[in-house]
């Protein structure tokens, strides 16, 4: 990341073609099979946007399957391009029910795409895609799929999902930095959209058309989180794929769960629908817990965790994805211990300390 | 910028309040005065978007004033968003006019904005946008000017140019890694165009309150590049502000115009309209000239040059921005030199290598 890359030299259009098949291979895709990568600059919601912006016609009308933050996101985002869209909502706490998609696709025959959330950040919760996939692709939709807190820590099997597009982001599971996010998706129905980019930015097959052309980001590319994200490829690959890095997200959740548990702190979700990225955790049954001030002071010992973003429930999440390992995360645990019974120990402060935190 | 920073953890928003703020004063503008600051993911093309697809109305129309390929990208984007507009096109050696934006204005009443590039980077020509601003002011429309490669290397009177929105980019002048652009802008007209966005993650006044409800990006920022930025901003302080940066870049540009001139090369604009930043030379006067052979032996000696960008005239560019000093301009020029004679010297390959460069 310290090199400063000529976004439109040969050695880092090299670089560029190299990162785009491995993300490919690492979906198990390829491009004979006609799929395609695209690297959009921005953060993961401007891929997300993108595949509306620039695929859904004027005449088109998607699906939303949301059960949290991000499902809530793809509401507004397609109401602010005016694009036709309805609502399958079931609380934070519940995955999507393919049974709703059913009824909503056989009731309402103008949908034309089906998109939802893989793992909702906002809980940790884990979506049944393949199900749900199998839904959409019965009916003839597009599938679109925001995978951003699990590819590349979870294999995806395209084909049984019935994906046309997927989106997600270098910096979660990939283990890069912020900077940009990429799509995967079918070229044929990436093309069968020309036309309908409501946005140059966001025009996703430009964009494709332009890496074909000559290599190249039609506008200038965070070239060093670029060349981090190559690096980042290589220590996945290290690590044995995603098969590896599983394992050890899988290891890093469980001494989470375990050692939380000794406290007397449990996920807010069943575990039969939570994910192995994030974890979300009710508050601790004190008189009065201020997150503000529990955050802080783990953050003084080196530790930073989520605040919640639950719309009903208090929680906090604590991420067990990125470089961290299963020693980090007892760590953690006996950070949170000690800080607990600080916390109780002494008087609480009257009021939160200012400190900004996301609510 | 390797360290990972928490992109809501309080210490982050508060390098991002501190990168606003100095933005601002660099500017010569204060929040007191009405003044705002915001960044946004992606390149500048992202930022020029953002106030087109944010802040026109959907019965609003834009004046673009192009003569280069930014000017091109801006009527590009306005058509591919479905907004209203005129262009005042002039070609790409002439700046633009102010009697012909005069006229425009004087025939369409429509019109609700003007919008042009400073320094435009195909040629490395300045545009008199205090000139400009004046007629757009005089006519009661609203003044947009991408400033990508001019901002903070030459100081920009606001007042005097009448300019409502500027869009730039930290990774020229003010010597930052590309990964976002930013906005300056009054906030009573961003403000007066409540509802009119097109886009959720293009959308300029919903980032602004994102930035002050809660100190944060709404969507993850790269955070890399800001910390980058920060330093950035603090070696400009270093070097003298906008003074004292212009003052080296002027420097660059003397060196490189006479060391090019004793090689019999001429910069294609006339000296009255070159910028300081990025020159356009027409090719050597040789049989033939291989500009890929040229830029591959160049690169090879360290040297990374642009190729042209023009339509009609063979160029090629060479920037003089950057963390360069003189010292640096005069062993390019030496470069040149030594890879024009070995060029003349040698037979030319029969057809250039396969090497991408930007057409």
């Amino acid at each position: 990341m310290l090199h400063d890359a000529g976004s439109w030299h040969f050695e880092f259009n090299g670089l560029v073609a190299l990162v785009r098949e491995r993300l490919l291979r690492l979906a198990g895709l390829s491009r004979a099979d006609g799929w395609e990568t695209i690297l959009l600059q921005g953060s993961g919601t401007f891929g997300v946007e993108a595949i509306f912006q620039s695929c859904v016609p004027s005449n088109g009308k998607v699906a939303v399957l949301t059960n949290g933050a991000y499902g809530e996101r793809m509401v507004k985002m397609l109401a602010q391009a005016g694009i036709e869209h309805s609502v399958v909502r079931v609380s934070e706490e519940r995955p999507t029910e393919p049974q709703m998609l059913t009824s909503l696709l056989e009731r309402d025959a103008a949908i034309t795409h089906v998109a939802g959330v893989h793992c909702e950040t906002t809980t940790g919760i884990l979506n049944p895609i393949e199900s749900l996939g199998k839904v959409a692709k019965a009916h003839g939709k597009i599938f679109i799929v925001d995978t951003m807190s699990s590819f590349g820590g979870m294999v995806i099997d395209f084909a049984a999902c019935g994906i046309d597009f997927l989106v997600s982001s270098p910096n979660k599971c990939l283990e890069g930095v912020p900077g940009f996010c990429f799509v995967l998706c079918r070229r044929q129905t990436l093309e069968a959209s020309e036309g309908c980019a409501r946005s140059l930015s966001l025009d996703l097959l430009a964009q494709l058309r332009g890496f074909e052309s000559n290599g190249q980001f039609r506008f200038t590319p965070p070239t060093h989180a670029l060349l981090a994200f190559h690096q980042a490829l290589e220590e996945l690959e290290q690590e044995g794929g995603i098969a590896g890095r599983s394992a050890r997200y899988r290891k890093n959740h469980q001494t989470l769960i375990g050692g939380m548990s000794r406290l007397g702190l449990h996920p807010y979700l069943a575990p039969e629908v939570q994910s192995y990225m994030i974890t979300a955790f009710g508050y601790p049954a004190q008189g009065h817990f201020s997150f503000p001030v529990f955050y802080r002071m783990l953050s003084e010992r080196g530790f930073i965790i989520y605040p919640g973003k639950m719309t009903r429930v208090n929680t906090f999440r604590i991420g067990t994805i990125g470089r961290l390992f299963p020693a980090d995360i007892e760590q953690l645990v006996q950070a949170i211990g000690s800080v607990l019974t600080e916390m109780q120990r002494n008087e609480m402060p009257s009021k939160d300390p200012e400190i900004l935190v996301k609510t």
